[in-house]
């Protein structure tokens, strides 16, 4: 291997309140510190965040018969209670789950359970339904929407089911490129066992080091290489699923004709149609190469048309980025240049792996010097894939220096492109205006397609008073201001809780009738992840 | 245009008890009448087809309310109830639907309605539900696994719901390369449409020159530029539905995380959840150039192995197929060449359309090679391409002749494409052979994956006697051949009737009650194509 994509094993467990290895977690670097009140003003530094041992919960309401019930089914020691673990479940990592876990009260899971088989997360299924128990389906904890909230609905406890000890790489088809994976199977772990074998699954979000297989098709993830290996979902080829009901395998052909192709009524499903427990994908060989190219375009404008031009050309690199004005100013495209170079124009980041590279390159730079580009050598794009999984732990750093830092992305075609864009960032100026704080938005385009592109923000803003309910009042016209552009709420964050009120917006009455009957069907009980993906009916 | 791949305007209205135009069918060619009793035997000429006129249909259902309040909606002269309309609308065109159709009596729908528009089509699916009549959407009558078989289910009356009205280019995104087609435009027309504004659609399936935009959808049809343009459900990026409990209308985005792909619950849903009225595709200039190249390889394990290296490696040829040395022999690949030439090993067909064609070929042949292919000119491509929607005339030349032909298709991973080739193979030739028959099978690639590949079977049959029958158990077998030896039903014929019976064994019982869930909510009356796609149930 040249490149260790795959090679590092996962990292330490995650900061409990914060993002990632808690060793990695650094002060902010003199040179933001110097930039953030140019962009945002006087700043007034929070309160400290509690420690673990401060955290205040609800007693468990999981009673000793249920805590027998499913210590039957995955043995004692795979059932707990205890206050870490209950705080280490209580949430995903989006800024909203970061500022409720740096306050002394905070909501719970009742109990964590950690199968260990497909047969096993069955069972607990059917235990939660005859002991009327909400169950979290639990990955690598990196959602950004609410999807992992302690919501029991109607039920009198939730637990969180941890899926990590469903682990490791199960089968490989060497000849058809095949592999199928437990779903709770780190990224990282997942590539290094493929690696061994000589291939690569090529999925890299930004959550990558946490997050698991089984999440990315709950979620219908994209990762940085979309541009080269498609989304998730494109590389699944099976699935293996345990719902209250009954289990569901699917996939038993690379193209089939028979009825609706239902993989895609699990990819995305976030958890409330099932518990996914295996995913069989497409696999290929470890790039043997990789080359980098940065590029400077006169605009955002431009830069947007040379994507268009390389993503509707076919044959691309492998990633493909680009950053608009306000984000190049601030260098934020690479997390370890930010605020030292105050860059004009809009970069992009191209990487190329795998085959035929300098043909592609060859056309591509064609494509993108029409549209106004100019290349700017390797240096900032290894740069960019240095710091690619380090975003995350710069809004920890933010929020102790009392800045409010957060993203959300969406996706249209390429003639709305601009247009979407300039809806999003007026919400977003104008509702942190409106609350009296002056704010800093940035954006890029990572995820290409023929038909058009990704839009993902990043904010900055200096909220005085109460965080979470001004942010909620923002996104709440950031998620009007895109339906009403004709974006999609999320390109892959998901739905959660947080976009759940959307969801009709987006895909119509009828449409929520159907993921509601196939709830019913799957889950007459409701306990899967009651109120994620799927609003709660009037009268739930 | 250099081509013609869309220039062609849809053919004449279809022969009414045969595939295609009238006027191109044509007799069997001496060499293949010489051929056909060394493969087969003595074969006995059958009994001449009824004319038209000599076919007795069970008077209309339908009563004078009925038609008056569908006349309502479409207008008096949509509504019909005449003698050739409901013939015409009997069904599709499988070898069944030929066998049958040179019969006396026939069953038939009630009527033939022709809505124009999508509110129409709301409007007549109300109707049908107020009024207690089955609804089978009807496109181009291509379906060739019963999907148009005229099931009135519990209703009392049933009414072909003819789509052709709803046709035409409705819009066009330039920048985006995005069409939105009605839903009953055929390919032809489609194509035409595109080609005015410089683009093409690119789905070439052999019922190209009849099927429609919403057939392609409704079934997940997969065309013979596959390997470069994608199935069809690849190529669309939205759609639009009308179903009797309310519309739907999806696809906001290229790329989406808000919950399950909808739009897949369409794809493959052959019109029991709702009748699809427009379609948003991706579509791409016109290719400039095409060039063709012939294959010959020392036998279908390693022209197969080529396949795969080709699909592997990615960026390859617009078309790929390969016959193996049952079909080579015949030269049935070419159909202007049946029996002309005894051909040894097999033979393979590939086409080059759009950019960068030479480096695409190089890096193609040098895979082909190594897999011990030989390059054999252009002539046989060529000759390919000039017939290839010819094949259907076929069948009906043969069984006037007393030959028995049809085809399947499924499709496997590469690792086991050759198991499940011999075990559709011995099951059809066992099952003639205990029918008293001798029979012929051949089997061609035509779709490749990176992770595996289709199986397209024809198989010819000297039946003496009752060949409805025979065939009936014949296909019984081999259906129940393809789920033990792990492949797909059908990889591009969908569902229908026909294949009904295996859907549980495809998707488990799990899959199929997520089917009868959504169908019980988007048509709780059951009007939309009863018996189709989804078994009925055990006392329906």
């Amino acid at each position: 291997m040249t490149h260790g994509n795959g090679s590092a094993a996962a990292d330490s467990e995650m900061r409990w309140n914060g993002w990632g290895d808690p060793t990695k977690a650094k002060d902010l670097p003199l040179a933001v510190r110097t930039l953030l009140p140019l962009l945002l003003g006087r700043i007034r530094k929070p309160h400290p965040a509690v420690r673990l041992g401060e955290v205040q919960l609800a007693p468990s309401a999981l009673d000793g018969g249920d805590v027998e019930a499913l210590a039957a089914i995955v043995g004692a020691k795979h059932v707990s209670t205890d206050h870490e673990a209950r705080v280490r479940h209580s949430g995903g990592r989006s800024t909203p789950d970061l500022l409720r876990l740096r306050e002394p009260r905070q909501p719970a899971p009742d109990g964590v359970v950690r199968p260990r088989t497909h047969e096993e997360v069955s069972a607990c299924l059917r235990v939660a339904v005859d002991r009327g128990i909400a169950v979290i389906p639990f990955g690598g904890g990196t959602s950004v929407v609410g999807a992992l909230d302690p919501e029991r609905g109607s039920h009198h406890a939730v637990v969180s089911l941890d899926l990590r000890r469903l682990a490791g790489l199960l089968r490989i088809d060497d000849i058809s490129g095949e592999a199928v994976i437990a779903a709770g199977t780190a990224g990282p772990d997942a590539e290094a066992q493929l690696a061994v074998h000589g291939y690569e699954l090529g999925h890299y979000p930004q959550s990558f080091r946490y997050a698991t297989i089984g999440g990315f098709a709950a979620a219908r993830s994209s990762g940085q290489n979309s541009a080269g290996n498609g989304r998730f979902d494109a590389m699944v080829t099976g699935i293996r699923v345990a719902t209250p009901t009954g289990d569901v395998e699917l996939g038993r052909s690379p193209g089939s004709a028979v009825g609706p192709d239902l993989i895609r009524v699990f990819l995305g499903s976030e958890g409330a149609f099932g518990v996914i427990t295996e995913v069989r994908v497409r696999v290929h060989p470890i790039p043997r190469e990789r080359v980098f190219e940065s590029w400077t375009f006169p605009d955002f404008a431009s830069g947007a048309e040379g994507l268009r031009r390389v993503a509707q050309d076919g044959g691309g690199p492998t990633v493909i980025r680009l950053s608009d004005e306000s984000e190049t100013a601030v260098g934020l495209a690479q997390v370890g240049r930010i605020g030292k170079a105050l860059a004009k124009g809009a970069s992009a980041v191209t990487v190329y792996e795998g085959e035929r590279i300098a043909e592609r390159r060859t056309r591509v730079s064609e494509l993108l010097r029409a549209a106004g580009g100019r290349s700017a050598g390797e240096g900032a794009s290894e740069e960019w894939l240095a710091g690619r999984f380090d975003g995350p732990y710069l809004r920890d750093s933010l929020l102790d220096a009392g800045v409010f830092c957060e993203t959300l992305e969406t996706a249209t075609t390429w003639s709305n492109l601009a247009a979407l864009k300039v809806a999003v960032e007026s919400s977003l100026r104008d509702g942190f205006t409106a609350a009296g704080a002056r704010s800093y938005v940035m954006c890029h385009v990572s995820h290409v397609y023929p038909t058009g592109a990704s839009l993902y923000f990043t904010v900055l803003a200096g909220i005085r008073t109460d965080p979470l309910a001004v942010w909620s009042r923002v996104k709440a016209g950031v998620n009007d201001a895109i339906i009403a552009s004709e974006g999609t709420i999320s390109h892959h964050h998901a739905v959660g809780r947080d976009h759940a009120p959307w969801l009709e917006s987006e895909i119509g009455t009828t449409g929520v009738r159907i993921l509601r009957a196939i709830k019913r069907e799957l889950d007459p009980a409701g306990v899967l992840n009651p109120g994620a993906l799927i609003p709660a009916e009037r009268g739930d």
